[in-house]
């Protein structure tokens, strides 16, 4: 174990467990580490600081090492330069390319400290040249073009890791686990009083959703919430949209009625019809328009003028008309929807959290709520370390969170 | 197969699917069928009716096959006399005893119909004289007495189904699945509902609950239904009421405090020593009457003079002074507070409601409410045909019931 | 309630449950119905037959509730001449197209009954001449183009329903639920004689998997049973391959031992560089090719000779070359692979297990096996009413498989 | 914060995440903290110290927090000597009694340190004379007498904390999280090592089951473990006992053939009717005996001379004459079956895997086999910080199980 590298962390480090995770990564990537300095913060609320050197067999391991350690925010003590390398093919980084996280990144260049523009985990990072001054940004792997610059290997990166001392964030109560026992009322009360802080900052508010909201009997309430200006884009897929609709144009006329509390079960047509009838007008916003869709959610979206990103998946129907098929150019749209997003709430979807959660930096909060406490952990487990999750009945919760935001909301 | 017998059995047969598990059964059994007629009720409203002639390898078969299908509300269509045979040992019932179902049964002795007093499920019958009369009453077999006249094989017993017109049933909505992608307002609306027919019936409502309902925050919400006379009975274990003691002495002593959202861990002392309080004053009523106690759900029961019993469980600590260790007494505690209860819900325990629903005679609605799907399934496939499922989280559930039915209730 | 029709469908009603179904759907749909004929199979071979008029208050309302009974198998008794309506545009239905079930079909024209080409379920019917004679086959919405000539209502439309008797169906132990609590051998055994049996048939085993596969260790007996096989096409997305792959070229060097039973949490770069690893060979079969690729499941497939199609989600990271990143493609790509498919396996995915269900039809058995029930459960309610599921844990189910399929399969 | 008190731990601090647990333990009790002293392990196998000064408001809170501590192995750096408070009542403790863990204990007395006997949580103390000499054991609540000498408050008291080095426990790939995505092969293979382990030590080998091990088809797996020797304690309830006995008994007879795979659903009076042959007999062992039980678990439990303990809850049916009706003479009988474990498996069953986590001492390997991932992590909730879960289907994994430990042992 010849190469070896010093890093350094500071923190919360004693009460967050992240030195235990450190230290975890350093054994599973076949490192080795020596702790040479540890300062800790004596009382509850001083940080510690440690430095910890650490080794591999071979440099590109060490390399490997030190990007992983980044993303639990352990940076070099000596950071050095970073390392330039050009992209021979498109749509291919060069070898050792450096792995972005979903933290506040900056790359250091001919001395200079250049803060990355938009974090996502999961990327690489190209240098470019803007109005004569380097500017550095995340890259998704499709992206690349031949020619680009890339950084490789961990040297002159500096992340910054999220504020780890929960006694202070709003929602350090949901951070030890995800769970079903947890008194629901304050929850919801806290997702609000997030919302409103979003809206208070001048930042929209992101939801991203699944056909459960429309299921569960949520779509009344989430139109409430979009009126009253707390659902500022929306992610989804197919099924919510069509649902939504569907529920709309058929809502009482073939006796499905959701206000009785009917069953509804896939393989009516209706769906499909629904469908056919949004493609015939063209999209969702000329049926509106055309004073084809006259109600739900989709048609509160579109009166009230925000914003929603479909992306399709290989189980659609259809699909809509304003769904995208190629899942590349969706995840493109997402990205721009993005900008100014300061708060995100998931409710029933695993597919669009995980997606959403692979693209949001971590400084965004993030709330996913639903009934099953597995959609929860695999967002964790992908790296959003920032969500918090609550396992509870989605018609409900946002039927009450309607109750704490919208005024004079009255339940139906 | 020579040992044949023709049974009947009339109703909605047509959209109850009832006579497709019917076959199944006689399948399962070995056994075989001739449908000898099948009347088809032809508009939606009318009753069909069937008769079949069952046929097993031999008498013991048969009978056995015999008592299966009553489960499903079949019976012989000439029921022809009870046979009655003599219990020869304590706790044990005679060879070939009828094994009960939990719908409303009559036996015939000497060709009267004699009504069995408190239907429940996989008891025997035992023919008593009272007072000059001859009365049938379940019996669960811990209760058999050496000479009791019990009631052998399933000649001269017709049961009652239950109504299977799905129209016209307040609960028809849940009845197709468990599923938590259902409206759940509506289905607030429809327990509220519920409840208040029992009590304008002057019947009882009656709770099973476990420790979730204090987990989740339903605790306040449950007071007021108490103060308000929604709860008449509670059936619990030591958890749901430890925990509720647990909070009201120690709520906020000690930082978890619950109005702010801070998980609850077990490993935590204040069990078992809200448990030693309890046990030093002597009693739940008794730690009420001294002041000890001034909070939470039981206290609220022991103040408003309504019912409780807790049966106590294998993993439990303590346990408080209140509960039933001997779960066969607890059983006979149960059993007597099911007096005229008219509506049963359930929430947030597999325990307990299953044990409820072993002793519950079908006549009686009954709800069950759960985040998890699983304890809502076992219930019905236990055979309490007419519990109705609603997968939900507890907390917002039971805030929003109490929204429903107490006057002026708001929100914490 | 002027527009009526006359219905009739045939099988074992009585002891399938399917008549319950057809009553709730008329209910459902708010129309009325008589029963006009039931002739009663007497004995449990004996198939039964009824004749239903059904009732709808106008003539859409009729024809929507025909085409859904259609999807239960039944038909009208006079079932007279299709309809066709030209396409006004590109990728729209007719008002009142027919929407298709995924059972065999007929259509007739002219008098003469055409049988459609590819059963699936949610498309149109296009009528066509191909060389000389009427073609008639399933269209999706998105590939209507103007002009098509398209069926509309109910009307000429004869569906023939799967067939019933669970006695001599090889699968039927598992039709009647979803369950853990089942005797799992047995169900290996009998999938095991499911595959035996279409290859005997000369037909293919297709796989449908997601990337637990990789995660619970059943790679190395899928790669046996792949190599004995017993898979001729896969169905997957980016993340089963690019586990595969990255535990291929990854699996020992840095530590994280399948072996010996690491955890492996994303976050990790292994499965970024995987993929650049890939992308710069330019498919998965040109590493295999240039000796890149060693091992795991894609490995085997491409050695084998075998195909798969890989279609791709917003959530990818990447993709693989390999994968469909247009949805829609991807589904064509999909429906040719099912080209001679005669039995269906599906492990450890919900969104390429519901995508599969969509596309196939419904005589072609389908076993799905997944450790969480929701799984299996959304397959059913989305129209495969012929899956078959089995809850289990994926890693132990293809190891036994492969005990039963490959001859001196030992167990690592 | 006037009264504080010094403590310190040892051991793998920095990669246990122990130290996190600890300062979340001091906040949720409303103490503060300052870290005097931390001598950080500077490789991977040093161990590292920590000496902290709490504070409380006051004594009674510095007490309990303290007992709180010690459930994470931190001791008081002077523990001074145990205070001994006498019982005033039958079943209630003296205030402030010590309440337990379920680690290696030692208690100080006139300068002398005495080991207690028997660690199990949630217990009191007690000081008696054995022969001359102090002995302090465990004592439940319930079995306290009046004018019992009880250790009070957490002077004079050491716990042993359990050895957190991951990389040198057998079971260290199970701890980072409770996953049904681990290659589960290893998984089977590492337990049977657990158990040939405790055989090799002259230790008995502790099964705790549910009647799902009867449901999934893993009896006959589990009789061949039984004869093997790899089962020498059972603990489980009425229903494993009723359903596996009612299988021996009817298995055949009624058509419900576990061998050929059909479900077995509840509300058969096959189980009512088994527990009242056994009832006849007079016990298992009679039974068995007499001829009338010849197959199954609990016939190869009686014929091998295993002992099995029967604890009975509010939903049994019957119960069986071997079952203890009185959960706490259960919980007595329990914990005298617990002498001489030396490894624990607990396959498919919530309430019985609590009750023995319950009284289990720490040290004791301890695995959990279920589908439901809630069990595994309701058990680690519970206080068994040395449970390892595995999230698996039971009927394959008894299976493979018993292809590792019995020779010969061939798959039906």
């Amino acid at each position: 174990m010849q190469h070896t590298e010093t890093v350094e962390i500071s923190g919360h480090l004693m009460d967050s467990g992240i030195l235990s995770q450190v230290l975890d990564d350093i054994r599973e990537y076949g490192g080795d580490y020596v702790i040479e300095r540890f300062d800790v913060g004596h009382d509850a609320g001083d940080p510690s600081y440690a430095q910890i050197q650490v080794a591999a067999e071979d440099d590109e391991a060490l390399q490997r090492l030190l990007m992983r350690l980044q993303t639990r925010g352990v940076n070099q003590t000596d950071p050095g330069e970073a390392t330039i390398a050009e992209a021979d093919a498109d749509g291919v980084f060069p070898d050792g390319f450096y792995s972005t996280t979903n933290l506040e990144t900056k790359v250091r260049l001919d001395g200079a400290w250049i803060r990355v523009d938009n974090p996502e985990m999961d990327c690489g990072l190209v240098v470019e040249q803007v109005e004569g001054a380097r500017r550095v940004r995340t890259l998704p792997m499709v992206d690349v073009r031949r020619g680009m610059q890339i950084v490789a290997g961990a040297s002159g990166i500096r992340v910054e890791p999220l504020r780890t001392d929960r006694s202070e964030e709003s929602f350090g109560f949901m951070e030890s686990d995800v769970s079903s026992e947890k008194p629901q009322a304050v929850l919801v009360r806290q997702v609000a009083d997030g919302m409103r802080q979003a809206k208070a900052n001048g930042q929209n508010v992101l939801w991203v959703g699944g056909p459960g909201v429309v299921h569960t009997g949520a779509a009344p309430a989430m139109v409430e919430l979009v009126k009253a200006g707390f659902v500022d884009v929306l992610f989804a897929g197919n099924a919510l949209a069509t649902h939504d609709i569907e529920s709309s144009l058929y809502g009482t006329s073939l006796g499905i009625d959701l206000a009785v509390g009917k069953g509804v079960e896939h393989g009516h047509e209706h769906h499909i019809r629904a469908i056919n009838t949004i493609r015939k007008a063209g999209s969702i916003r000329a049926a509106v328009e055309q004073g084809v869709l006259t109600g739900g959610i989709m048609h509160a979206l579109v009166t009230a003028g925000k914003e929603f990103v479909l992306v399709g998946s290989v189980r659609d129907d259809g699909p809509l008309p304003d769904v995208y098929t190629d899942v590349i150019e969706g995840q493109r749209a997402m990205r721009a929807g993005l900008t100014d997003v300061g708060f995100c709430l998931m409710v029933a979807t695993m597919l669009h959290s995980v997606a959403t959660g692979n693209i949001l930096p971590a400084s965004v909060p993030l709330v996913c709520v639903d009934i099953n406490p597995a959609t929860v952990t695999k967002l964790a487990d992908r790296g959003s370390s920032q969500a918090r999750g609550i396992v509870t009945d989605v018609g409900l919760f946002v039927e009450q969170l309607a109750g704490e935001l919208v005024p004079d909301y009255r339940r139906r």
